[in-house]
């Protein structure tokens, strides 16, 4: 028991809630803990013993746990996203009262939140939804966080984030108050979807590297490790780096290579892709990551159709091209780097576009400091990011900042070099290539959708807009069209 | 005034529903029309007497409008989606009796169809949702229709939909009762998900014949005729002729060239890509087109990106390559052949998931064969299709079909050489390219995923499976790497 009264709470001790509970514990605060499988919470008390005897208070009853916080009570759910959020809330506002707080910590869909601050809100409680990122080890060690809702229920806390937050030099702790409403949910999910262009992008560097360069996990791992010390520097990178260095304790070889081709997902890149859509913002590099996973979940698809094709004739490597395995890593390296820029030009813009719809006045640049550190994402290149909207707060896009347009300029040729060699190789890097299209579309000042423009009004009399005169016009196509055939 | 009663009614009587209406009159079915606004009842009349003194009866009054109809009544509103619907449905049920039946040949979204058809169940009403394709003409000379819903209520008018509908040689009027519930307007919604794709690619096509093989539209004229005379006879090729023939009519030149190249859309691209994502299927040409109308939409940025890249010595069209245009001709039919098999593929894989979920049982054979004519993607194409999935009609992917197979491998070295063409020439083709890299991403039987799984367990134990034992597995990435790092 609780000497006197904690803190804060947290209730959900999967192991997301048990590190960030232990991680607060550590910073000095103590913590009252409960989940409903009564042996977590036992878990988790006896790990705070083990890592120090930190201030950690388990406690199997829920009112015996609301009633030991302080008041205003804080409490963070980590959660399943959904109905176990809902019967979480259910369960302590039975015994919290007002003007207590719910922090629902989880990957929740950022409109279940802005529901559940408003129900609760009719309770007279405050509510905020935080994104969490990190994984195991960030939760534990320092997560970077993105608390949304009652700036008020954020004053409660902010002296416990600011410590529980990842540090970096020079830019403080990865966390910030984001805005209103579902806005910390949203922005996480947008993280998400960042991380599952990050993802493909550095599995489509490894595919052409090993498949087309031929490179041993060894040479993967030392060429992953060399980028590590320049402009990818980040997390992503060096784990990458680290897999390939990982032996097989079932056999013989490394682990990657017996890892199944099937990646797994949970929800919040399928949200990104679909909220793009519903904001008229492209982001074809995110959905390329998405479908990349889609069709990975397909093996046993995949392994007929290699077999039907390779019967007509089409090996799955169509060539066994001699390259340079020196230039190909620094030609990979940079259109790895160019091909993010376009990918965080994507997520940042679907945060802006989202934060004028709601009125969240979201700050870009603010984003990309608190995910300098803590999150998966986190990387030297956020940096690079936070100065381009430093510089200019209402930059249209990332890839027209002044810096990163030098950068991409420099890196096109290579990159292009790899997108062809790739194609000739039938080896599918569409995350790179979407990245390219996107870049080249981007960058064109007349694009071909005067063409489908021009169908459109040919068909449906949908009117056109024409380069020369202001107004809208239909043009009888068809008619006109009889007396010009050939 | 009608002398007896009308067979049907239909109420909406903007461009759609006056040629629909037209058309039912003009096959002998007396109809009756009503509209809010009475002047374009007077208007259809006029047009009836016009075409011929087809038995059609204008109402200005709702009660008079069905009380005009034969029972069990039959009404066909073809309104703007959404409240106009609503309203449109209140209106009539006012005066509808038991048994009676609304149909909704508009742009719906199939979750709407499913709500109102248990809405007007509770009086005694029937309900269809009915996907109408093919523009002003298609609607007044034989549209591709796509019922879904009561069956009860199909048959009610089936004899009227199978004169009404397009009449394709061999394989009949383009019309089928679909199946249950809003499954006709899903169809309808990923019919022109496609459509999306086949204009993108149609408008990547000009692009690099236009860009970089320079022809001039007297030659892409004269390509996209021959181009209609093969594989690719359609009505979008067709009219695709006919728009680089058309004069400018307010100055010099071409049409075409002065027509703002800035896309607009109605929402049913933007749904088709939430559904794939939804159902977990890789749609990634459709998505692309999507991507490409946003970006187009984006005039003012992309002038203005223009002109930073340049400035930094980056062309929009990099090199002026000295192309053979009869092969470059040659090259890019075969590439946007065999990009529109990869976006078919897309499209016929999303209903087929949706069936499933939905229980629909629908049968994509009979879809391709109601495609053939009246709608905006007819095409000869669709008849393959159709005999894909006669042969096999539990095909996983048209990919695999022997026939389509056989296709993709003689023309994907044509295909290879325009996505690298465009690509060293900074002319971005995303649709084009995103459906190679779905062909070769989904002929591959060994994926890159299997390195994004590993992250996925590195950072967030979210375990994984392995290619030689059964089973889900954990490693403790982190530990072992220390070990390792080089």
């Amino acid at each position: 028991m609780a000497p006197t009264l904690t803190r804060i709470g947290l209730a959900g001790l999967a192991v997301m809630g048990q590190n960030l509970a232990l991680n607060i514990a550590d910073k000095g605060f103590p913590i009252s803990v409960y989940n409903r499988t009564t042996s977590k919470v036992d878990e988790t008390v006896e790990r705070a013993k083990q890592e120090g005897n930190l201030p950690l208070y388990g406690f199997h009853d829920p009112e015996a746990f609301v009633n030991s916080i302080q008041k205003p009570r804080v409490i963070i759910m980590l959660v399943k996203a959904g109905a176990p959020v809902d019967q979480t809330i259910k369960t302590l506002s039975a015994y919290l009262e007002k003007g207590d707080c719910i922090i629902d910590g989880g990957n929740e869909w950022y409109e279940n939140t802005e529901r559940r601050e408003k129900e609760v809100a009719e309770l007279g409680l405050l509510y905020l939804g935080m994104g969490v990122s990190g994984g195991e080890e960030g939760a534990r060690r320092g997560p970077s966080m993105m608390p949304g809702g009652s700036i008020e229920a954020y004053k409660y806390i902010e002296d416990i984030l600011l410590k529980v937050a990842a540090q970096v030099p020079d830019s403080g702790p990865c966390v910030t108050y984001i805005g209103k409403g579902g806005s910390g949910n949203f922005v996480k999910m947008i993280h998400n979807g960042i991380e599952y262009g990050d993802m493909q992008l550095i599995a489509e560097a490894y595919d052409v590297l090993k498949s087309v360069g031929k490179l041993t996990n060894e040479e993967l791992q030392s060429a992953f490790t060399e980028w590590n010390k320049g402009e990818l520097l980040s997390f992503l990178i060096e784990i990458t780096a680290d897999i390939f260095g990982i032996k097989d304790d079932k056999g013989d070889g490394y682990l990657v290579d017996k890892v199944l081709d099937k990646t797994g997902m949970k929800g919040t890149g399928k949200w990104t892709v679909q909220q793009a859509a519903e904001l008229s913002v492209a982001a074809p590099t995110i959905e390329a990551s998405l479908d990349a996973r889609f069709l990975s979940g397909l093996k046993d698809e995949r392994v007929e159709a290699a077999k039907i094709f390779k019967s007509g004739g089409l090996s799955e490597n169509l060539t066994d091209q001699q390259v340079d395995k020196k230039q190909l890593i620094d030609d990979v390296r940079k259109a790895l780097y160019a091909a993010k820029i376009c990918s965080y030009a994507q997520g940042m813009n679907l945060i802006r576009a989202k934060s004028a719809e709601k009125g969240w006045g979201l700050e870009l640049g603010e984003l990309a400091r608190i995910w300098k550190g803590g999150c998966i994402i986190r990387a030297i290149f956020l940096d690079r990011i936070k100065q381009a909207y430093d510089r200019n707060p209402n930059l249209a896009n990332l890839l027209v900042d002044p810096e990163f347009a030098k950068e991409i300029i420099d890196r096109q040729p290579a990159w292009r070099r790899v997108v062809c060699l790739a194609v000739n190789s039938g080896i599918s890097i569409p995350g790179m290539s979407a990245s390219l299209a996107y870049f080249d579309t981007y960058r064109r000042e007349r694009l071909p959708a005067n063409l489908v423009q021009a169908q459109r009004d040919y068909f449906g009399a949908h009117t056109y807009e024409r380069t020369d005169i202001d107004g809208s016009y239909h043009t009888e196509w068809f008619k006109l069209a009889k007396q010009s055939r050939i």
